[in-house]
């Protein structure tokens, strides 16, 4: 859509004169552009007339505007779905790049994509609703939506919508533990309006520590920034805090500079526990040279308007901290709507939606999870031992050979990622290793189900729940466009694993995320990264290394050029601290 | 402070080594870079030495960051004040820019300048509040302030300021003429939050319209846009939305984009009544043209929450129109805490304060208003004209010689810019033609006050009132501030005209306006310009001029790259369409 727009325009400087944009054309087929310029229309066409005198369409409804959704639709590539887009927000957003915004490093606008480019180019058959999904029925196959456009538009409007399968990829709310005061004193960081909210907050804290009316005490409370959550979001927006306050603030507010305290408060021990050791201890450092604050052992039981309260973990004493701003960074929450819906089918006390390998929520055939709303439910080997084992029993004798068990081996690596984690581990090299037996042994031995039981019973102690990340949305959404892209493919040739508690196979591979790393940047042009196989690297390089895969990961040419135009403009022109 | 910030930042990136930031110190020597590489610091320092020992400075309480604000702040050079400058907006916008905001062809990030980047440059005398002033105490100096921050930071925070000199220039609000409705139901377009809201509304519009429930009448009243007032605001933003519209909405709202609908609502008989009238009857047969209504004659007595109701003036019927959102911007009116001030110092009934040529406040002898929140209140020579016979009456016979009456005319031009503009009109040279006598007559001539009133009788009907535009504020400022720069060489000598009521000579010069000419956008890259000596240009190149004169205007060189980023991200991206 964009590419269209630039040609359009570029033809349209020519003053519509049909001499030189038949040039024009010329030239744009050598460049690739054509199948760009010819819009959309010729396309919409193109696919009205594949679907006549066809069955008709299956309607597949995707909930959502995230990493999961944006990541399915874009890789959708089958167009003989009927595809219907429901969520509030009609633009993706990167939001890794958010505590960004919070301090103007990069700018809102810069890090979003309307939705509707990306439907658009689906053709006829895709379809954008801007609205809020408040009710799943998963008997009726129907959901039901409410809009959000402002009140004077004509208020709330409600309607359904039918389905054949529904893709639920509305990710997750701020978990504020129920902790009081959390909603009403708090920011969170989820959302771009949250990011821009935090913005304003933070220049309104400098502008109001400026007034002459002041005592010095509170003054200082007003520039006291209070981070809740040692993640690597609090983390960051922490050190770009520090960094826009010493950078540009510092110059613009030169008789409050001083008074400016950011304290990180961390419930566990340590901050970024989920990162390799070497870079926590680096962080932990670098923010005690900056003067940033961090409190460990420190769990918040309040939050009143100007004061939070902590629970120290050593002493059990509950110490107050007045504070201007506090974001809340803690981890994630589960929609309310989602909760309702697991309810309804009978997922009670849990955090997220469970769905099995293939993303398909536990108990409802046509209904899918993703991202940070779901969690992929593993099955342990111990539970379906005997399943396995009678499926290897190919003779029934109720022993193994070594060939039956090399047979479903790999099924059973496929089926359940935990075996070849704990072989990693163990160094082992395959299934046979996990029998203790010497080779000679082994041509004779026949395994008995107590046997195989054994060999497997310590593999389940490698199962992992999935990080809460966009890495793993976008290769789910990747994932399960990939596997409606082969649906009916896949029914009649099934590539899946063994079915060891049914007959046949499953009809696709399960879900399997690959791990490319993760980035904790730390402020002052210095990022600290895990990279795959345990390789840690922190430092300015790795800070290049963050600007190029985020600009490459970025969702379209246009974010991309504005967030390194953004980058390019802090650079020369250093942060806006205009409070709009 | 940019540069500096610019400069800084190279320095860091050397890595803080000593030798390489030598090494860059020299470079900007000769690049004339080192004034702005040595920061406020030194320069603070140099303000503070230069003030000791000496009395008290005299403080100036400015009020706004508008136009004429920033332009007598930037202008003022005079280190011997303490300036204190108080508004609710931390920043100064490019207001002539905001119709561009609405659709998203600039960034309202990029047309605003935080307003501490002016103070600060401004050393250490000059210092700025976030908040509002809600009362002026004429007699005690004082004014009353209070904070406009988010509540959580401590509530509402209220403090008074003394002043020696005051300058309102805080500009005007929308007037809404009283008519119902208006305010809860229509957007105004003078602040750089209005243009958000605009912009978020217009995509609301789209999406709202978008959704499958929805009656076909209903769509079209969604996405009917209208326009109440035809000056060059309403035009403008109508033409920009009009563009937004076909050129980026069109595609990615193709199902809805036959029903958008754009009116323009002007009681009067034509729309920019202001302009000549070739550029009316341009706009007008552009906007037929491109099915963008106009209908004159029309005023609204009533704004519901779907509904606009006009009376027609020609029929005297009342008329329903279906709208979704409509943009109120027509005209001006005064804040009201103005309004109280004028009440206080007997200045009621006006539309804004009134001040004589000077700017000063009619009867308040400290207080200055400027920009659209005053009028300059223009003394008809024939009020004065006893005062003035008698000054020229040197001789005190009642009688003026030609040599008399030369004596003084500079004067009574300078004083009376009506005599200046009547003697133009008339094609006359100089104010002996307007005794309409021969030369042979005029050597001997003797004028009484009969003939003298009789040869200025018809001047004053060349008194114009100054229009409300940023051209005006900004040219206030600039002359307000160079009078403050030269208050004690002119007290010394003054060096504006005779006082025909007292004795001696003003101090200043009175304020002159300067047009420089007025745009209007007219959309589709085409422009109206009138410029000065009756010129009138329209069309592309005028487009051109626009970009260039508004970017050659723009305050900083951080505003005019981002500004002329934006037009070149819009020409190849087209305008982003994501609701934030």
């Amino acid at each position: 859509m964009s590419r269209f727009a630039f040609y359009e325009r570029i033809y349209r400087a020519f003053h519509d004169r049909p001499s030189l944009s038949k040039l024009l054309l010329v030239s744009t087929v050598s460049g690739g552009g054509i199948v760009a310029f010819s819009d959309t229309t010729p396309f919409r066409v193109a696919y009205a007339d594949s679907a006549q005198g066809q069955c008709p369409k299956k309607k597949v409804v995707v909930l959502g505007t995230g990493w999961a959704a944006t990541s399915f639709l874009k890789n959708l590539k089958n167009s003989s779905y009927e595809v219907e887009v429901v969520s509030p927000r009609n633009y993706f957003a990167f939001t890794p790049l958010l505590p960004s915004v919070t301090n103007g490093t990069v700018e809102a606008r810069s890090i979003v994509e309307p939705i509707r480019n990306i439907v658009n180019k689906k053709g006829p058959h895709c379809e954008y609703r801007e609205a809020e999904c408040y009710k799943i029925d998963a008997e009726k196959k129907k959901i039901y939506c409410q809009t959000t456009q402002a009140s004077n538009l004509g208020g709330k409007e409600e309607f359904a919508i039918d389905y054949d399968y529904l893709i639920i990829a509305v990710g997750a709310r701020a978990n504020t533990f129920n902790t009081p005061g959390v909603e009403e004193n708090t920011h969170f960081l989820k959302e771009v309006e949250d990011a821009q909210k935090i913005r304003q907050t933070v220049i309104d804290c400098f502008e109001r520590a400026s007034l002459p009316s002041l005592s010095e005490e509170e003054r200082k409370r007003i520039l006291h920034f209070v981070v809740v959550g040692g993640g690597p979001t609090g983390v960051e927006f922490a050190a770009e805090l520090h960094d826009f306050a010493i950078e540009d603030l510092a110059q613009l507010y030169p008789e409050v500079k001083n008074l400016v305290k950011i304290t990180l408060l961390e419930a566990g021990d340590h901050i970024l526990n989920m990162f390799d050791k070497r870079i926590t201890a680096f962080a932990e450092q670098k923010f005690q040279r900056e003067d940033i604050n961090i409190k460990t052992g420190s769990m918040v039981v309040k939050v009143a308007e100007k004061e939070i309260s902590t629970k120290e973990r050593g002493t059990g004493h509950v110490v107050s901290i007045p504070y201007g701003m506090a974001v809340w960074s803690t981890g994630i929450g589960t929609r309310p709507f989602i909760m309702e819906f697991m309810k309804q089918i009978g997922q009670t006390n849990r955090r997220a939606i469970a769905t099995d390998e293939w993303l398909r929520v536990d108990g409802c055939d046509t209904i899918y999870a993703l991202g940070d709303c779901a969690t992929i439910n593993q099955r342990r080997v111990m539970e379906d031992i005997a399943a396995i084992f009678s499926k290897a029993d190919k003779s029934g004798t109720g022993k193994l050979t070594i060939q039956d068990a090399k047979e479903v081996v790999a099924d059973i690596c496929e089926r359940y990622p935990q075996v070849e984690l704990y072989l990693k581990k163990k160094n082992m090299k395959n299934f046979v290793d996990l029998l203790k037996h010497s080779d000679s042994e082994m041509q004779t031995l026949k395994l008995d189900i107590e046997l195989f039981k054994l060999a497997l019973s310590e593999v389940d102690s490698q199962m992992k729940n999935l990080p809460a990340t966009a890495q793993v949305a976008a290769q789910q959404g990747e994932y399960l466009a990939d596997c409606f892209n082969r649906m009916d493919m896949c029914e009649k040739n099934p590539e899946g694993p063994l079915r060891f508690r049914a007959s046949g196979r499953h009809r696709f591979h399960p879900f399997r995320y690959k791990h490319f790393g993760q980035f904790a940047p730390l402020g002052g042009e210095q990022t600290a990264a895990e990279l795959p196989g345990d390789w840690v690297s922190i430092g300015r390089s790795t800070q290049w290394l963050w600007y190029s895969v985020y600009a490459s990961k970025l969702v379209s040419w246009r974010t991309r050029v504005l967030v390194i135009s953004d980058w390019g403009r802090r650079f020369i022109f250093g942060r806006d601290s205009s409070r709009i």
